[in-house]
């Protein structure tokens, strides 16, 4: 299958109290046709959001340049790195030579603090989206936002459909129709609240404390 | 949130070779309202289909009995445990004391080759949904399968589908609504073609030529 094509090089960014689905969602999608670098300051194993614990495949010294995609996770851990100079600075050498400079959900933050958004449209989780206008971009309520060679996905989930609109562009509309039929991605969501248009006030506010009270338990 | 009702007790089997996104889909939607067990035969890390190492929490014989919910992913390193007398005599154990015993994907067959759902209807990844017939189960096609106390899940994917249903038997429909709006969940998958109903000859073809790939690198 990935005889045709070089796999595909792609940088996934790690680090503590990331959202793991945020991530596996868009490696489960590319992972058929690309060698992923799962990559951290260091190699030793961070814990994500619930305490799953991940290891690092190489370091931000050891992470191959010229990418294909350049991928940034979101979570509640990721607010203390927008402010870290060694990360922002990693993620802004990356980008200067992938092909494209990519997150989901609230990785488009970090994508931001790092100065990678200025003057592009982006997405990110509905609760943060807005917040995205502080670093220069233009906010878009959308699931994917692709303005060039930045493609940025809505919250968690939205990682499914981002890791799919990306390999249709760098491999084909047939691998990603492969690919979504083989995880059998025919969602079917019991709900009609997954985004605050459908969800209403009640769900929103019980949403938000919760999610208040996670950015707490993480920061504590 | 979680301060007017127990923490549910549940258990995720792991195994070499294991879909990530089978276990780390529903792991976060419980993952707010549960204590999740990660359940391995040792507690040394083992490797996910696509590399990711994942640490077990405990081994059979610590992992707790009286669970609110016993659950196995699917994957391609499964068929090897479907008869491993270990494996299955674990599963049928805490499958005794479980108030629901719960699958996605691949995943059934190893309920099923526990014997755990003889006389059940149950569903599977579509690829392999018929073979459950072979455990004395009902193969249904849907996307997430309520018989008395087991519930299965489809594909992969389906897992975020499985979850949300499962937190709405267990702790209420605003408890779902809250976990389907925090993880963004309102698909809108780039093509149509999710499931064999809808992905046409050609499509079906190359899925299951790219998984008969993996599950020969797999065995190797």
């Amino acid at each position: 299958m990935s005889q045709e094509q070089p796999r595909l090089q792609i940088a996934m960014l790690l680090y503590p109290g990331l959202t793991l689905l945020d991530l596996i969602g868009p490696q489960t999608v590319f992972s058929w046709f690309a060698d992923i670098h799962l990559v951290w300051k260091t190699t030793d194993a961070i814990a994500s959001d619930t305490g799953i614990k991940v290891h690092p495949t190489c370091a931000f010294e050891t992470c191959p340049s010229n990418l294909d995609i350049l991928f940034v996770p979101g979570g509640f851990g990721g607010d203390k790195f927008m402010i870290d100079a060694e990360v922002l600075g990693f993620l802004a050498d990356r980008a200067a030579t992938s092909k494209y400079v990519t997150s989901v959900c609230s990785g488009s933050l970090l994508l931001g603090a790092a100065g990678l958004l200025k003057g592009y449209k982006a997405t990110s989780h509905w609760a943060v989206r807005d917040t995205l206008a502080g670093f220069g971009a233009t906010p878009v309520d959308a699931r994917v936002v692709v303005d060039r060679n930045r493609i940025t996905g809505g919250g968690v989930t939205a990682g499914i459909d981002f890791g799919l609109t990306i390999l249709a562009k760098l491999r084909g509309d047939d691998a990603a129709k492969l690919t979504q039929l083989a995880m059998e991605y025919d969602p079917q969501p019991p709900f009609n609240c997954g985004s605050p248009k459908s969800a209403g006030p009640e769900i929103i506010q019980q949403a938000m404390s919760a999610m208040a009270a996670e950015m707490a338990r993480m920061a504590s």
